[in-house]
């Protein structure tokens, strides 16, 4: 039976994109799937609203290449370069999907932390992927 | 990188069973893992309650034999005997994650229907394995 043949990579740019990465690549091996790397960041007005006295669209192109060069940075030293990379801006588990449909991928791998509770359920990215996935999606426990 | 050398599949016995063993089956081959398939039988004073006028206890083993012989059934059609089989009564999150810190799994494998919703998500199986699990978990999407 066929496994994986396109595997994305959802990760932060922190502690967890390592152990994450670090999975996904050995499955990859293990499968012969394509990796995809993808890192989301999310509009400042989500988080401030549209009635902010100011014009956020400049700070907001500043914070976009900074996760762009975070995000060359890690894949650089995790040896990653070689696979393709994606960089969206956006509600994060709608660009996760969106691009899981436009690479094809057949599995979405992202960091879990593994937390108890209904607030941090809520709000958990890995359990927000889960649902809404046209494909299989794995946790990896950080 | 090592991958998995545990993997604990809990499958319904219903139709998705088939598709969830066989990616489980998959993944063991190419990772060397062992394979543990799982069912959990609820208890029915879950779904009626301690204060039902009569004794749910000899229709509760009745249950049991029989999700035991489809569990048995389920396995031997899927050319599944040679490999762990486990079955429990509880609580189905509960019990998962029990058998995977007694078996030492480093890989849950559960279905996932990909609903959306917020009623559905509260309910999903697959979303409370995510939470509370110590191993990664992978939602084989339905």
């Amino acid at each position: 039976m066929q496994t994986y043949s396109n595997i994305l990579v959802a990760i932060d740019l922190n502690d967890e994109a390592e152990p994450v990465s670090n999975k996904a690549r050995a499955l990859a091996q293990l499968t012969g799937a394509k990796l995809h790397f993808m890192h989301v960041t999310e509009p400042l007005s989500y988080a401030y609203g549209g009635d902010v006295p100011m014009d956020l669209s400049s700070i907001q192109e500043q914070l976009q290449e900074h996760a762009q060069e975070r995000m060359t940075q890690f894949m650089q030293s995790a040896n990653l370069l070689a696979y393709n990379k994606i960089l969206a801006n956006g509600h994060i588990e709608t660009e996760i999907h969106r691009a899981a449909e436009e690479i094809g991928a057949d599995l979405i791998v992202v960091g879990s932390h593994g937390r108890h509770g209904l607030a941090l359920l809520l709000g958990s990215t890995s359990n927000s992927v889960l649902h809404g996935a046209t494909c299989d999606v794995l946790a990896v426990r950080i």
